[in-house]
């Protein structure tokens, strides 16, 4: 692989915090690197590979005149919306972990071990995934591609920290106050997470489902390039730190065992098989936390149709779900 | 309604010392009161309308001679198969609270506002239905006599104290140890439940479903009496104290909207509608802790089927899910 030069936008964020990281431990081959944010955070210093840089203030000149191959974006849609074109006029390509781009035509969605072959289409942006849909489409794929799914039926259980590093400060916090017999503070979250669930991720649609409910509905059919299959999504906030975990039954086509469903799964890229019932050993989120593959347990034929499949997923959103796939994209860009 | 003799066998557990507390409420027409558990609690003493009761130890001649009308077991099955009998010998009416005689055919398993007319059948022994099935009838069943239920796929997000009392301090126990940066003690669950999600609740049966997720086929096949609901069951045990959460998805032979579900709901007697997304509104567990009815919010249309309806549906486990339902069934009893 060629040497490039990268920016991270967002580097402070909790997913550009973890793009360092993942950039650093893949030994991601990189010329220069700049680092930006917003001017809350501008000037700050962050090391990497034991060199410290300085977080420039994101503007419109912010790209201009470096030579930026590679520019990661992780701050937030609007910020996105305001300073992508600026990055692609540069001759970059942007690879966005917002949801701002990524139901336009032109911009492909990527999940490398899913569609990495439309990386190409691209016209200066690719969009990352919504870190739920992520997750799922790596599991969903080996199964479509041999049983051919018809329906998923989805319910999450979403890491504080998928709302930031602060909303999982948050989390602790109230955990700290409520054992502590004190008055819980809740700002980040719409109510008190600690030791509860909160049944609203994102803003509501028309329709009565999330936005995050409704992204997994339509990433999912992009990403898989196959619109006849049928999701529904509900997407719970729970009081776990990291790791996104989602309860799947899924319809097939074919005639579909657990042992075939298995088979497949541990013969995928990016899937680890954790589902030893004997032993009490299943996917758990906070032992999946930091770990880059998707884990996928509690395979058991769907008792309630015909050909059907129910199954446990989980994995480290922020990381597969965020700032990995985001570097394994850019990867597949300078192979 | 006549006053009548009162047995309770478990009175020390959560589920006993939340009958007490129901009873009381209530205002159940009780005569004489007899509290009974292991020899582990026998001999300790338990407040009751100001009056002070002395646990008797449970044995085979524990109900002899005391004109007990109603006896209500909660101290786990094998109690329930052992000394059950000898209550029902003794002239008494056993409502159990265990799994032990739930899929007996002479042993009406009945949630009141679902099938109060079964209780009739009973042969001495009336079941009460596992927690996570209780609330998720309560909320079919108005829907399945309008509009015919064929399918059901639920992800239950279950609180620690279902797994009882002391389960539910080591879950704040873990919580306090994770914050103070100690190790952390595992000892009622199979494995740490603060700040993370176990996908095991009860024993594993052959076809890869927990013994739990089939009680929620089972026993919903029997409480609204159609074996042509087809159930698939995932249940989690999640970091709540108190109250389970469950995510469903129906399939119904009849169109239905989310409009014509609400209102069906809203008739239905058990049962609260909070569906308020555009103020966030929606049940929450922490919120729905200690109140006696089925929570229900969520309500959309499932966009990934013809005639489909999502909602989420939250209940205190002790309450509706174990004790209200029991003390439900005994007010039916003494009508």
């Amino acid at each position: 692989m060629k040497s490039v030069n990268v920016a991270i936008v967002g580097a402070t964020g909790a997913v550009g915090v973890q793009m360092l990281e993942t950039l650093e431990k893949r030994n991601f081959p990189i010329d220069n690197l700049y680092l930006m944010a917003s001017s809350r955070s501008a000037g700050k210093t962050i090391m990497f590979k034991g060199k410290e840089y300085i977080i420039e203030c994101l503007s419109e000149t912010s790209f201009k005149d470096k030579n930026i191959d590679i520019a990661l974006f992780s701050a937030g849609a609007s910020s996105s919306k305001e300073f992508a074109k600026y990055a692609v006029e540069s001759g970059a390509v942007v690879i966005d972990n917002s949801s701002a781009f990524r139901n336009d035509d032109d911009v492909p969605l990527i999940v490398p071990e899913v569609n990495a072959h439309a990386i190409k289409n691209h016209k200066g942006i690719i969009a990352n995934p919504n870190c739920s849909t992520i997750q799922m489409v790596v599991a969903l794929n080996p199964i479509h591609k041999k049983f051919g799914i018809k329906r998923v039926i989805v319910s999450t259980y979403q890491a504080a920290s998928g709302a930031g590093l602060t909303a999982m400060e948050e989390c602790e916090q109230q955990m700290r106050q409520l054992l502590d017999g004190k008055t819980v503070t809740v700002e980040k979250f719409a109510h008190q997470l600690a030791f509860n669930l909160i049944p609203q991720i994102d803003v509501f649609m028309d329709n009565g489902y999330t936005k995050e409910e409704m992204k997994m509905v339509t990433e999912t059919k992009k990403i898989m390039e196959d619109n006849n299959i049928e999701v529904s999504a509900t997407c719970i906030r729970v009081p776990v730190m990291r790791a996104h975990s989602e309860a799947i039954n899924i319809e097939t086509q074919k005639p579909i065992t657990a042992k075939e469903a298995r088979e497949e799964w541990e013969n995928s890229e990016g899937i680890i098989v954790v589902d030893n019932p004997e032993n009490k050993e299943y996917p758990m989120p906070f032992f999946c936390a930091g770990k880059d593959e998707v884990f996928i347990g509690r395979i058991r034929k769907d008792i309630s149709i015909e050909n059907g499949l129910a199954f446990w997923c989980v994995s480290d959103q922020i990381l597969k779900g965020a700032a990995l796939n985001a570097i394994q994209i850019a990867e597949e860009i300078i192979k």
